[in-house]
């Protein structure tokens, strides 16, 4: 088929071979590192914040913590449960947002959409903070400096991923399974050591826990309460990132939504596995850990400790005391932890994009995000990504128990807006649907569903009670914000779109062009603009000089007769150099004359390749332009003239185009780049 | 003459009328206040500069301030006479960067620009610091924060400069008559009191100045020599601004060179009057002064002077001395020479753009510069202007002293090559000119400018000499790198001129215009698109859909079915929701399928006037008109649709466009701006 054949009109495009699509889905054993870094690297810190909360009481209230660990173990099973039912009936990624917009409207969508946004800063904040008191546990010269090395760790991972990486599923697997291998490892060894009764204690554990003010003497039971819901809701950061699988679901191979729910599954109890183990082992070996700017009320034998003690993380303490006759385990443990931290703050980087992308796509957020590719507008969504987890990290001092306060409210309320959601698309169904086999899982599913929004609802009422005074605030503010402008741009999506609706009178014809050609010189672009413009047959052709100096005037006109171009030649005078107001002038100046004629403008432009050349040609093509679209009746073409340095931008251009954008891998979209959007026939 | 009527080609604009144009020039009594202030406020600061070096050898070498003084007016004389010469030789304004790039080429012209370039930032933070340091005689808060006054105060001069001011003569004359009656009568009063025998004492006449390091005891000649040629070096700053009035010779009522010549020996007069009487009263009153980073050189009766110490501007110690009885005439005083080095400082703020407009009109920066009412270039020298003057204030920490030793050289540089460029004038023109009489003249006007140059060169060696290390070589690297980036622009236009002339092969026309209308949606803009499209009678004409979404696209083809538009509808398909490169490869397609044919690419594209709104749209056609420019053959038109909120951005378009810009009244284009730039028939 020739390209001029246009007569009938053609769907473009085929079906992508389905093996080709193939290659770039993820089995399930590389499916699950991909996922499952973020939900894994709570187990660095969750525990960790259970104990904390629980030492301002004194170590004596550490007897609830493997209660507490349960009830967090209970909770995420419920919403596991829960997130295989949206896996099956939302296999489309969309996740909480989709769930939420489908079943409960936009207001909700939009909510559940700003929870996300602001979690997505926080996991970066979070795991990064963390990652630093880990790095810290290993290189004792960090001590302090935790901070700034936070802050680098966040610039470095923004410039990875402006920079673009290819990730592959190995990318992700080896260290997470590392982290799997070397927790599960640790926690086994602990266990059999345990079992013969040579488990060795913590650096700790010969530490003593002064009770915070106001925790002294027995609690009563109202004080313990708070207390214990407290150490709950923060060991609830344990359940931030189970919901990611729901967003890669076209990742998986088929039958995705099987495959994806398996992988829930087993993520599950693989995080359940490592909190529970960490918490009984902490126990066992005598943990004493309070809240790092706390570090005054721990005594040994009734002496402060000497200043700069640090206190190391809990799976760094543990590490350091299991293989104590081995030295290497400890810095596996350490190091493996710290990178599935890195890891998960890259989630963040790769989410945060992509859910901007969906959200254009629903006009809550600027629509040149909606289109993949678009550099500037992915790099936007980084900057600001890091540029927000910078100053969370600055103003809390990258301490991970200040982080958390403010964490886990947004997951909290995606949960629930999405059981919610959940169980009105169940109920929904449920009304028209007959089998009675296929009725049957709908109510049990709706069952599930419901028991995992009780919980969350819940864990969400004790997080807002505990922690709103601790930063939980902030969050929630920030959501308002996020709430308040994307509302504020599809309102105005609506508007444009309601001004802009086609009806009838819009089809009218303009009945004549009157084509003007700037001329600045006589050189190639103009001549190739003048060609054109001439191509296009327009009722009027003239070429139009805008005239400051009258010997460069007397020139051109010479030039021009010279030339013999069979154009005519219009002057315009303008004393005072300037260029734009004249030629938009005589541009309205024609509509006018002729109103339901079109003007057509042709501008010569000339295409270099660096960008301090671009600064130096174009300016004032630029400037008009702007102008132009102002004016009614008015169409501006471009007519350009490659100069030999456009090669070197055309080049830049062309291997941008061909970089792999954060977030392609758990799109499914690692295919060959190059075969994408390509017209088939 | 209808607008239609393009047949026979005319030269459009009308001569201005001279009686509107006159409204706008100059009379003399105006002309003086509005160029005089950078030169007259030099009196401000250059007296003190030549106490400050000769107290180096201590109190007994001030003998040689009037003598110093003297020089220094001898010098301006000179140059008053050479840069009269000037004025009538080059009525146009150029300057000394025109006068040396006619006569000595373009090397020594962009010698010249880089001297200005770098004395105009000099200008603004010499006057500033000094303005600054007055202030803090009048107002004691400010002493010891002169650099953060200055700074605050070169911002606020910014902005003003950059929200335009309209200037008058009056806005000039007013301050600048006052200055003058402030100092001349404060030295009337003086020396009517020196006659009457009751002069009173400066403040410091009491103190002992004790000898710099090194120039205790008597010195040697070789010694004297250098430190009196160091004095006369720094005296030598009261020539700065005097050039000012060769730049602005089209501003002046006609005759226009006369009455610049007389205006400007005026100022040579009352300049010199100033200066010479400010230092003899100082000998007289018994001023001691040093350089403020020297204040541990003062003594009162041998004992240190106490901490927090402030030594006040010779002006100002004279003033508070001889209207001891009269406190508003000291407040006077200070005030006026305050305002007059602010105004010397809005003067480098005026001539900063000015200049880049000529230097962008001969090629040696950026096009864009060269065309009035670009704000975005108006504004980037202003800020660029403002932002080097704040380093250097920041960086001296505001002294004066320190600021002279950058200051002179620049100047220097461009008074010699400025007159010997005079001299090559004359040169030239004595070899054709047959008239005894102009003959005469032009040997009297080539032997002053041979009398300036000797003068100007002496100085210039003496600068060199006395000033290179104390900070002279400073402004010498940072004309370097002015001339090398200048040399680079005109190099990069030359090199792009040459691969842009036209040869005859440029005139083959293309046969055949294959025109694609982008359709993202039926809407208003769409149909406008496709109208304009098709009124421009393309051989081939078609819509292009990208197709990302099959509902979406099975929805709009059905629209296009129904409103029946007579077009066909191509659509690309883009699984990954790419839009620029299925359509940038399909255009390139055409192009290849026919390589003779133009293709044309119609972008609709809907106008709206709030700035975030302008975020929210057309990213995607800016990206693509971005890469289409890279494609040869093809021409890219934007059919603009204006939405309502575009009026918005129209009205602030026509406020701007009214706007005057920075060193309008000095080029006398203070007219009815409105009407500047139409079409007149």
């Amino acid at each position: 088929m020739g390209v001029g054949d246009v007569s009938k009109r053609i769907l473009l495009g085929r079906k992508l071979r389905s093996s080709q699509l193939g290659e770039t889905l993820l089995p399930k054993r590389i499916a699950l590192p991909v996922f499952a870094s973020d939900a894994l690297s709570s187990v660095a810190y969750a525990p960790d914040e259970v104990f904390i909360m629980l030492s301002l009481a004194g170590a004596s209230a550490y007897v609830w913590s493997w209660k507490i660990g349960i009830a967090v173990a209970l909770v995420m099973a419920a919403v596991v449960m829960s997130y295989r039912q949206t896996v099956h009936a939302y296999p489309s990624g969309g996740g909480d947002y989709e769930v939420a917009t489908v079943n409960l409207g936009a207001t909700a969508g939009t909510t559940v959409a700003s929870a996300l946004l602001v979690d997505y800063v926080l996991t970066v904040a979070v795991s990064i903070s963390s990652g630093a008191q880990y790095a810290a546990s290993a290189i004792g010269a960090l001590s302090g400096h935790e901070a700034t090395f936070a802050t680098i760790m966040v610039l470095v991972l923004m410039a990875i991923n402006l920079r673009g990486i290819r990730e592959s599923g190995t990318f992700f697997a080896f260290p997470t399974y590392a982290f799997m291998v070397a927790i599960l490892g640790m926690c086994a060894f602990g266990m059999f050591q345990l079992a013969a009764g040579d488990l060795p204690q913590v650096e700790s554990a010969d530490l003593h826990i002064d009770p915070a003010p106001g925790y002294g003497g027995s609690l009563t039971t109202f004080a313990l309460v708070f207390l214990l819901a407290r150490a709950f809701s923060s060991g609830s950061a344990a359940l931030t990132g189970v919901e990611a699988i729901s967003n890669g679901v076209p990742a998986f191979r088929k039958p995705k939504s099987r495959n994806a729910a398996t992988t829930l599954l087993l993520l599950g109890m693989i995080a359940i596995t490592m909190m529970m183990s960490v918490i009984v082992l902490a126990n066992q070996m005598g943990l004493k850990y309070v809240d790092p700017s706390d570090l005054d009320r721990l005594t040994l034998d009734g002496q402060p400790l000497p200043p700069g003690y640090d206190q190391h993380a809990v799976i760094a303490q543990i590490a350091r005391a299991v293989f104590s006759d081995f030295p290497p385990g400890f810095y596996l443990v350490v190091t493996v932890t710290g990178v599935i931290l890195v890891l998960a703050a890259n989630t963040a980087f790769n989410g945060f994009p992509v859910l901007g992308s969906i959200l254009a796509q629903d006009g809550y957020a600027p629509r040149a995000l909606g289109s993949r590719g678009d550099r500037l507008a992915y790099s936007n969504g980084i900057v600001f990504l890091a540029f927000m987890a910078i100053i969370l990290i600055q103003a809390f001092n990258a301490e991970t128990t200040r982080l958390i306060q403010l964490y886990i409210v947004g997951v909290f309320v995606s949960f629930n807006l999405s059981q919610l959601g959940m169980i009105r698309h169940w109920t929904r169904h449920l009304k028209s649907e007959q089998d009675p086999t296929v009725r049957r899982r709908m109510v049990r599913s709706r069952m599930i569903n419901a028991v995992g929004l009780v919980f969350t609802a819940v864990v969400l009422v004790i997080v807002l009670i505990t922690k709103f005074l601790a930063g939980a605030w902030i969050t929630i503010l920030a959501m308002i914000i996020f709430f308040v402008i994307m509302r504020g741009i599809r309102r105005h999506y609506d508007n444009v779109n309601a001004e802009l609706a086609a009806d009838e009178e819009d089809k009218v014809m303009p009945t004549r062009v009157h084509a003007i050609v700037l001329v600045g010189k006589l050189h190639k672009p103009t001549l190739r603009a003048l060609a054109f413009a001439k191509a296009t047959r327009p009722n009027v052709l003239e070429g139009v000089y805008v005239a400051a100096d009258p010997e460069a005037t007397a020139r051109l006109l010479q030039e021009w007769d010279e030339r013999n171009l069979g154009v005519p030649l219009k002057v315009l005078h303008s004393p005072y150099r300037e260029l734009v107001k004249p030629i938009v002038d005589y541009a309205m100046e024609i509509k006018k004359a002729n109103p339901r004629g079109v003007v057509a403008v042709y501008i010569p432009e000339y295409v270099v390749g660096r960008w301090w050349e671009q600064l130096l040609h174009n300016q004032t093509a630029l400037r008009l332009k702007g102008r132009l679209l102002f004016a009614p009746g008015v169409m501006v073409t471009s007519v350009p003239y490659q100069l030999r340095s456009s090669q070197i931008a055309r080049e830049r251009e062309e291997r941008e185009l061909a970089r792999v954008r954060p977030g392609d891998l758990r799109r499914g979209q690692v295919g060959d780049r190059s075969k994408r959007g390509q017209i088939n026939r």
